[in-house]
């Protein structure tokens, strides 16, 4: 059977490195995805071109951008217009946490799942990096498979949810390797939280830990 | 201190009777509500225009109405232009169930509480009623809760999120007296999911629920 149909599953598909190497792993695995990407008021929102390039070259067939006013609600700089810090990380919450941005986007993406008969939700979270988002972690995944489990009549019904998150263990380095070895076009995604004129700033977390896990992968970035 | 500042409170308000109930009860014991409510592609979108009456007539100083194309991803008679059930309740789940629909909501609430600075999340769920909805039971709010706590930095610094569903081991008859007491505007809340022309069908499992209530509490409704 699994040889036979392709297993559905969904990705949060941002855009950036991560989610294009999570992508190209899940095909790989022999997933037929469905992409779901997010207009949230990102002041990056440049990444949603990117995404929509790489779902493209990337034969995704069914990729959703759905707008989401979340910077209505949720504070961080990513969307309520307060500096991003540039000057590296340090330690708590940081300047770009958007107050639970992934419990929102995974429960989204669990009731997409459940409308399309899928029942695991992959994406690019990677674990080494940034202690500074608490909703990247793994309990707080399976608290969600729980909830997702609880709350939905597939889940009732004996057929939960998956969070599926392979990088979330191996360090950029290790991810940017792997996304060499699948192929992954480097050069269309996009990382930089805080661009200007549609260039990387180079000095935000999400860049300096770009550039530091290519230089530990001796890969060259693009 | 308790006495002298009030605490600050989400609650999810849709226009209906429940959630116009739970917020007065809320509000008789002390709380500053702001009150969230979602433009979800909803057929009985009406109920938002009762929503902001009500927010105004209960004086409740913050409403936001966040637009959520929940039709473009989930299924269900309420968003996707499939049939209303006019012909009591069944069984199973109800055409009407939205997938993952308190999940998505519940999980903007959080992240609008961590932003504002509360710590609860209110709600008008009724559990006496509709066995049909997973994502309306306790173990359910549980489990949401316990996620929250874990995928915030609030959370994680031990201040954690609370669901609080007062009606939901009330029955209709109780909560609309209760509604009495408290001095709700019947009239101007909205429960029908399949409206015609502004007018309620009488006939779906929301209407014939509210008819039920207010006969078994020996009521008039309006």
């Amino acid at each position: 059977m699994e040889k036979l149909l392709k297993k559905k599953a969904i990705i949060l598909f941002s855009g950036g490195l991560d989610s294009a190497i999570t992508a190209a792993l899940a095909k790989s695995r022999g997933r037929e995805l469905v992409a779901l990407s997010f207009d949230y008021g990102q002041r990056h929102r440049i990444e949603l071109s990117r995404a929509r390039r790489l779902a493209k070259a990337m034969k995704i067939k069914r990729h959703l951008v759905l707008r989401l006013p979340l910077n209505k609600i949720a504070a961080g700089a990513l969307v309520d217009g307060s500096p991003v810090n540039k000057s590296g990380v340090k330690k708590g919450a940081p300047s770009t946490y958007v107050s639970y941005r992934n419990g929102v986007f995974l429960s989204l993406a669990f009731s997409l799942a459940e409308a399309e008969g899928a029942h695991e939700v992959w994406g690019g979270w990677c674990g080494a990096d940034f202690g500074g988002y608490p909703d990247c972690r793994a309990d707080f995944f399976k608290a969600m498979e729980r909830a997702a489990g609880l709350g939905t009549w597939e889940g009732r019904r004996g057929r939960g949810f998956k969070v599926v998150a392979p990088l979330a263990k191996l360090g950029k380095a290790a991810s940017f390797r792997l996304g060499k070895k699948l192929g992954v076009d480097f050069s269309a995604t996009w990382t930089c939280y805080a661009p200007k004129a549609s260039k990387p700033c180079g000095l935000c977390d999400a860049c300096r830990s770009r550039a530091k896990g290519f230089e530990e992968a001796g890969l060259k970035d693009g």
